[in-house]
């Protein structure tokens, strides 16, 4: 469908902008990142809506993480953290799906060409954008990916900790119908441990809990 | 769903994590409201995705139009805007909408008690908060509806600026479904002229475009 439209599209572009030439390419170039990340409201996720009406997407899954830095970056492992960077990584850190799709975390075999396929995404997905704007979102792209950075670490921490959070509280709904174990969302959650301490503490009293209700295999 | 968790809840806050008591009770009020918040996945929009598949939630829109502010920031109407609040701004905008629903911009009848409804959504979403981030948030939420600010207008422009490029690349699906003319298309843009003119001139490009095409009445 976005596909047909694209004939409708360029006659628009080619109306007068008042913009020079090359402006008015460097305009089409945003115009046409904008239509395309509408795409990753389509990209589902195993985490399901705390109230399991469905599963969530990664649009939303990142505007509600990005929302979580204002409220939990208190506890940040590192000062003088820059929370804009934070929740800019954050919203552009699943844009790689809309090529590459949403792998499940607990699935070995689905994430052994991952990064290959995320690079390529990377390259064409950013690369719809004027260089310098391509440049800027790639290495954000990439801050996030390294988790080297304080940021990036926060970044990484609420990456985990809100489907945590999910599945936690929808009584452990993906968990159980995937088996999973305890020492699997253990390993999982250590981003948690790196990027914001108290966060993990709580991590780890909930997984207990979850292994105590049966929400979570021991 | 949400309500029946919430002694499971309780008892899960109750385990020690390290925090003192005061901590402990902040912390409680942190991930109520980000669990609280995971409502707005769940309301509906007019707007439909560029695929046409469904209509976008207000999560999704959110998270859109926050990444747009990256790519388009060049041209608000005002010099050293602080792209960062406005981000935050757009990621908090329409939190109200869990308590008052989303009211179609051309619905006369519903936006009479919108700012009502709206103001009561306010006091209770942003005050699951501890005082000082409810505080915050809801300045944020002000500064976006009193459009006062060079922020708060970009942020407008934004935000009625994504829902218009859905309509006219579905062919104006939703105006046709609503029997909508240019001239309230072009009343609700206003915000657009304000806070982005180059973004003004492409909006009343497609505007004349999609009355040709038969998307829009005159």
């Amino acid at each position: 469908m976005l596909v047909d439209a694209r004939d409708d599209r360029t006659s628009a572009y080619r109306v007068d902008l008042e913009l020079t030439p090359e402006q008015s390419d460097r305009f089409k170039k945003q115009i046409e990142f904008i239509l395309e990340i509408d795409k990753l409201k389509r990209i589902r996720r195993k985490t399901v809506l705390l109230d399991r009406s469905q599963q969530e997407n990664s649009a939303e899954h990142s505007w509600h993480i990005a929302i979580t830095v204002f409220i939990l970056s208190e506890y940040a492992n590192g000062e003088n953290i820059d929370v804009c960077r934070v929740i800019k990584m954050l919203l552009v850190h699943d844009l790689v799906e809309i090529d590459a799709g949403d792998t499940y975390c607990y699935d070995e075999h689905g994430r052994e060409n991952q990064p290959q396929r995320e690079e390529n995404a990377a390259e064409r997905i950013f690369g719809i954008l004027p260089a310098d704007q391509a440049a800027d979102l790639r290495a954000l792209w990439d801050e996030f990916e390294r988790r080297e950075t304080s940021e990036s670490k926060l970044a990484n921490a609420l990456d985990r900790f809100q489907p945590f959070l999910h599945n936690y509280f929808t009584e452990g709904q993906t968990w159980q119908e995937n088996d999973i174990k305890s020492s699997q969302v253990n390993a999982r959650m250590q981003p948690v441990s790196d990027g914001a301490p108290v966060l993990w503490n709580y991590v780890k009293t909930l997984i207990e809990d979850a292994v105590e209700k049966g929400y979570l295999l021991k």
